[in-house]
């Protein structure tokens, strides 16, 4: 049975302005993956969805190829798994999804490289319901402060983005430094792309406030900025600087993933 | 690490009018289950949400026990795992989780019983994307469908649902009878308490058509119905009429789950 996972099937006649190309570090990184491989990741590389797969791939140290996507010119390879050509993308021989909270337990599944999701039945749960967490109320979250300039409908939003978070906090393991403990894993890939903007885009136009030095958030991000996995999608600040421009211009408007909030 | 897994945390002060206890067949597996377990399961009978988690727990045949929630008198057994006390509420030792979805994959996880997800990665994901439409889409239009009652409004919310529906039926396995296949699996068990509701609480008061003869759908529909773990959770026609009686006076306003379409 072949089903094709585009839920909505929207044709692909959107003219978008071409987004910034990867730079830096993430640059580097799809140079080492462009070669033909059976598992390939159809991207952009200003996309947190993107990144979340893009990271698991990296973690897992598995063999996967990445294909940065021009909007206007989606290749065939992407647009045989979904004519909508939606990114991620990921396509697996002749099977492809465009879920990337799916996508990460999928390659968990596949029982290559290193595993993101722990072992234990509860804490499989509990990863679960808080890489909800991300998707419903942080992400959300995320995007409201963004889109307001306004000064205190700014501050506001800011304090709701932050409460969100400090829920995670609470609940992640005392120790850590990522969520679960001492290893990257299933909620911090989820978290990792919007944890990483927060500094590239919240703090310089939107007053979001660097960790409290000492506090459990603080050691989370910086586990999460100086894992090798999450580095290598980093791009240059330019690619976010581009993507703040594009969202407060309202020219982002695609709707990447069916994540949730995502206007 | 303890984790309570209640993202939410509401004083347990909530008054609201007592449900209708169980009836029919419900009833009689609420009594085979009211021995202390170690796996319990704090439902309400007419919680769909709650149908999900105990249609699993009827198809793998484990040892759990049932415990109806009284609204008012929520037991401490219950609280100590979530002081909001929402149904269902899974009790594992001293271990928990509110998310009927996420309960569905501990379960799972657990290897006990037969498995409600299939083997395959590819068909692991299908399900997870499918049961995420269930949850994101087929879930909340539903609830459309029950809330309107002026007659071209509902006709307008009953093709949207149909249409969320068809999609699933587009993208089932073609023979079926079952979403993946032959025997019952995740997606059936996540979006079954709402089917079962369209002929139960739709027909009656909202127009809702028979499936059409012969129809994937039709298949679908009466495998579920005639299945024995599904049977095992159903309650009486008044159970369902009380539900629907209900929702249209505003008293169903108590947040279950968190489940997406549960105003």
């Amino acid at each position: 049975m072949f089903i094709p996972l585009h839920l909505s099937q929207t044709p692909n006649t959107y003219q978008k302005s071409t987004t910034r190309k990867a730079s830096g570090a993430a640059l580097v990184t799809t140079r080492k993956h462009s070669k033909d491989q059976d598992l390939k990741l159809f991207g952009t590389c200003s996309s947190p969805y993107v990144q979340r797969v893009w990271i698991a791939l990296e973690a897992k140290d598995i063999p996967y190829q990445y294909i940065e996507v021009d909007p206007l010119r989606k290749p065939a390879a992407h647009l045989e798994i979904n004519p909508a050509g939606p990114v991620p993308t990921l396509r697996h021989g002749n099977w492809g999804c465009s879920d990337s909270t799916v996508l990460l337990e999928y390659l968990d599944d596949l029982n290559l490289g290193i595993p993101l999701m722990p072992r234990d039945p509860c804490l499989r749960a509990t990863a679960r319901v808080w890489a909800d967490h991300v998707n419903r109320a942080v992400v959300p979250a995320f995007y409201t402060v963004l889109q307001f300039s306004p000064a205190d409908k700014t501050l506001e939003a800011v304090a709701t983005l932050q409460d969100e978070i400090n829920k995670m906090v609470e609940a992640a393991d005392a120790e850590g430094p990522f969520f679960l403990g001492a290893t990257l894993g299933h909620v911090d890939v989820v978290f990792a792309p919007w944890m990483l903007r927060c500094s590239r885009m919240l703090k310089k136009f939107r007053g979001w406030p660097d960790p409290e030095p000492g506090s459990r958030w603080e050691r989370w991000v910086g586990a999460v900025e100086g894992c090798e996995a999450v580095r290598a999608t980093v791009c240059g600040e330019d690619v976010y600087e581009d993507a703040f421009a594009r969202w407060t211009q309202g020219k982002e408007t695609e709707v990447e993933d069916g994540g949730y909030g995502v206007p």
